[in-house]
């Protein structure tokens, strides 16, 4: 049998191309080696103010986009997290289990606690337990993350364990899958690509909007003039080739900057042009999505109700370990 | 229409007196001037240590008891709290609202987390946050409360204010009811009467159980012999006369206190008596319904299902003023 692997998907409206090179090629890569659950956590969400007035419109975006992108709902499950109550009973169970101190540590929290000072909510505290939730449902054994996340998975091993110790054997303990894909810079060359940072090309970007955006992005500052040479190391449209040009193409280019022989405008030129070939069929195929939402909202009820199966099976082995009914 | 009234009912397995006289008898008085909803807190009992094999015979024996004492199901709802998964819910979507800094300062939080020194858990510094969705899922009103209660009442104000200011009206903000009962002090007649200071009178003692524990009770602990007077107003034997004799047997037992003419055998003798008058109907009610807990998990069962009802609906408008589903 497939190890069954967990991972969210942020409701964050637009999918840019840091989400598609960092995660989702990474999760299409798995599809077949496990049995996927992808969860699109809007209780997570919940945790910083928004507008409720856009939620369901980032929920259907992000799940149109990742499915375009290639999560194939034939060969995994996309659902909505609050459609499965099951994740905040887990979390409260789960809870009870978590010492305060460990919570206390978590990185990602304090980061967060300091961003947002005047609103420091337990829901920002309590988010690692919900995640552990999350993954412990379906008993997920395996975690793609990034490496900022790896601190969550391994409290999620800890609480894990500490269920079965006390209450009896019943979770796997899960792992992390660490993604080889390096984090994506944006377009200012400076931060990581995000929605926040306005320094991102979504994946449906329309080809002239691309091009736009490209022909802004920062590249290697110390080529001042045309005829400067330049250092494709150094330049992260150069790192974008690499996710959208052909092998010869980046020897090329490689070549050709460093002593100058092509100009940043033309090299750009063939970057916006690879790109756009990569990701217009998923831009048409989201579009197409994105303009039938009853259809995405079929999908994600469908595996909602796949979700709520395997969690209240989870929950009834749960109560039933802890003389709950 | 009646205001709803909730208060929750610990499953802590044998019912006492204190219990009783410091809660069940104010409830009962408040049955018909509002529509009552009493829950049986068990997902707040697992954040302490406990026996996941006794579990269930706990919360039999606490609904058969409190409804033996005069919780009438035909006038009020009793329910297990688990059984209704919307109150998890409801407190994840009210953990995002509330300031981590408001529960640190919960003074219940700080003595317990000092009591439990090796397992402060998240359950018990997040317990006035469910303890706000108990509440608030059925738009309590009045929940009655002693003052050690208090500060939690004021928070669940808080945070239903905060929830109709962030996403529109919706809740009541509870007012809490004190009770006038004074908390019962314990056998010992120096601590407030507990099971875990082993210093109580259970609702299902038998006779002879209860005449042996209060002729161990503590008295006026200067009046040593037979012939010293004896002063009622420091003697915790004559405050549980209070509750269980006549005017004219407390007066008479006043006067001959203080001139030695009773003694304290002859005195516990008659609180054993009206005592056991008074609880034996209700011993024997409790027994009849713990005899046939499949009857008591009937009556929980059907309390269950109207609560649901209710924790649906609530819900539901909670998810769509806040743009969940
Ligand atoms: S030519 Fe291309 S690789 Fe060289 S600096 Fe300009 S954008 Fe970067
Ligand atoms: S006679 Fe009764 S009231 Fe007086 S001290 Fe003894 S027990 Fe207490």
């Amino acid at each position: 049998m497939k190890k069954r692997l967990f991972s969210g998907i942020q409701p964050s409206g637009e999918v840019h191309i840091g989400n598609y090179l960092g995660a989702i090629k990474n999760w299409i890569s798995l599809l077949d080696d496990y049995d996927c659950i992808f969860s699109i956590v809007d209780y997570h969400a919940i945790t910083v103010e928004y507008s409720p007035g856009v939620m369901q419109e980032r929920i259907i975006n992000a799940a149109a986009t990742n499915i375009a992108a290639g999560l194939d709902t034939d060969r995994c499950i996309i659902f909505v997290q609050s459609q499965v109550p099951e994740h905040t009973e887990l979390t409260w169970v789960l809870n009870t289990l978590t010492p305060m101190g460990i919570l206390e540590r978590m990185t990602q929290f304090k980061d967060k606690a300091q961003q947002n000072e005047k609103n420091i909510n337990v829901g920002l505290f309590d988010y690692p337990v919900l995640q552990t939730a999350d993954i412990l449902l379906y008993k997920g054994q395996a975690v793609p993350v990034g490496e900022d996340q790896v601190q969550h998975i391994e409290l999620s091993r800890e609480i894990a364990r500490k269920f079965n110790t006390r209450y009896g054997e019943l979770f796997p303990e899960p792992q992390h899958i660490l993604s080889n894909a390096p984090r994506i810079m944006g377009l200012d060359g400076k931060n990581k690509m995000s929605k926040s940072m306005n320094n991102y090309i979504s994946l449906i970007e329309k080809p002239d909007a691309i091009w736009k955006k490209l022909s802004r992005a920062v590249t290697d500052e110390n080529r001042k003039r045309r005829d400067d040479p330049g250092n494709p190391d150094i330049c992260n449209v150069y790192t974008l080739h690499k996710y959208f040009s052909t092998d010869s193409e980046l020897d090329r280019i490689n070549k050709q900057c460093r002593s100058a022989e092509i100009g940043c405008v033309d090299c750009k030129k063939i970057l916006s042009e690879n790109m756009v070939k990569e990701l217009e069929p998923i831009r048409e195929k989201s579009l197409e999505l994105i303009n039938n939402p009853v259809s995405v909202m079929d999908t994600l009820n469908a595996g909602a109700e796949k979700c709520r199966k395997i969690a209240k099976e989870t929950m009834s082995e749960v109560r039933s370990l802890m003389g709950l009914r």
